[in-house]
């Protein structure tokens, strides 16, 4: 029997549309998906026949443990099967994909990665937030407060208030976040906001500064990006949600000279 | 006549099978595509008899300025045509989509965005290079090398050898970023990668340390993707390139508790 194939495959924010034609292409003609929660699983069954298996995590708690999770692709793959692990986001952002593409090559499994639209930066673009933008952010520090100790090194390590900072997994621990970036300096006037479920039916996004961002009152939505810096103040000039046709009373003036 | 409608939308790292499913969809329907120079143009040709133009820079230099793509934009939606303005990577990474996005709205042209698969992670991931990695690198500073101004307070602000750092539009400017990151105390034999092409047929991979990042010798290849870090070293341990069955001697030891 020939030896099958896994694919480390991308999913990125939440809405399938923005799966990549290739994503869609290797779910279609995968023999078993492996797929982790955030992923669209009416989208997937509508594209795919093949047994698909959720082993993402649910309310915090993973499911099915990392080390099973690998242990299944490599048993279907040795099967012959194609294999695709559709993972939300991008597969080597903060996704563990490395690890999976590590235990993939040590058990003699040929493997492909196919990148993903991540959410560090569709979150926040959905919301009408450009992550960078001349003059306001040329640089974007984007960092997991899934594990505090990692968040706190990180942000030790940069100056106050230079670049953008996306925080990922993060939403639990804003409070320790806040008092983080206060301590380093970054001022409590930093804008700040969250993106909730962003590209789903379910998106929602709050704005304020950092002194409030603890606070914030929202929707039972698990997982959520923060984005820190002054890129948020775009959005409301930007206006991606809710446009209307003659707002011009809050634009910013510089952006006049382009009509 | 009813006002057309303008998308920006990311075109990924240069693969169309990249696209996300929806960019294919609005180029489909486009009546007009404006499309910067690293996206595939027979690709767009293939899936659109709408006029295409190309607007992106050719060999450093913009062939249309940034005010007249914006002025070509907000016309053709004024005469009631859907515009896909169709960008390399993520519209809002390094891409000014924040200032296409705030001429939009300035001009009263409705307008929305569509995330794309950013090079700042496909780029590295192509090659095999996981962006974050646990226990190797939990942040990641993504920075333009294309004004070294910006650049060199970026790397002021951070402390060296603590997490990744990708550098887009930095291959021009290597000579001067090496001596930025060694006078910041960023070790000469940090790990480093440069990734062109990444996702065509022209795409090739150097990896080296700091020492060398500014001598390594490239094919004529425009378009590259610094990565700078630890995760460097995974990419040999992961071999995406010339995967070989046997090949556990160069494996990490920890990756062994896998199978």
């Amino acid at each position: 029997m020939s030896l099958g194939h896994v694919s480390l495959v991308g999913a990125g924010p939440g809405d399938p549309d923005l799966w990549t034609v290739k994503a869609a292409r290797y779910v279609r003609d995968a023999d078993v998906v492996f797929y982790d929660a955030l992923v669209d699983a009416r989208a997937l069954r509508a594209l795919t026949n093949a047994p698909c298996f959720c082993v993402g995590k649910r309310g915090g708690r993973r499911s099915v443990s990392q080390e099973t999770i690998q242990r299944l692709m490599i048993r279907a793959a040795r099967r012959g099967q194609r294999v695709v692990r559709l993972k939300g986001g991008d597969p080597f952002v903060f996704g563990r994909g490395g690890e999976e593409a590590l235990a993939l090559r040590v058990a003699g499994v040929p493997f492909d990665v196919v990148p993903g639209v991540s959410s560090a930066v569709a979150a926040p673009a959905s919301a009408g937030i450009p992550i960078t933008h001349r003059g306001l952010a040329s640089a974007v520090l984007t960092v997991s407060g899934h594990d505090f100790g990692v968040f706190e090194r990180a942000i030790g390590a940069i100056a106050p208030n230079g670049l953008t900072l996306v925080v990922l997994m993060g939403l639990a621990a804003r409070p320790a976040i806040v008092a983080t970036l206060r301590q380093r300096g970054w001022r409590a006037d930093t804008p700040a906001a969250i993106v909730c479920g962003a590209t789903t039916p379910e998106a929602f996004t709050w704005t304020g500064t950092i002194a409030h961002l603890a606070q914030a009152e929202l929707p039972a939505a698990p997982p959520g990006v923060i984005v820190i810096g002054e890129v948020v103040r775009l959005r409301d000039a930007i206006g991606l949600e809710g446009f209307r046709l003659n707002a011009e009373a809050t634009l910013p003036a510089e952006a006049g000279s382009y009509v």
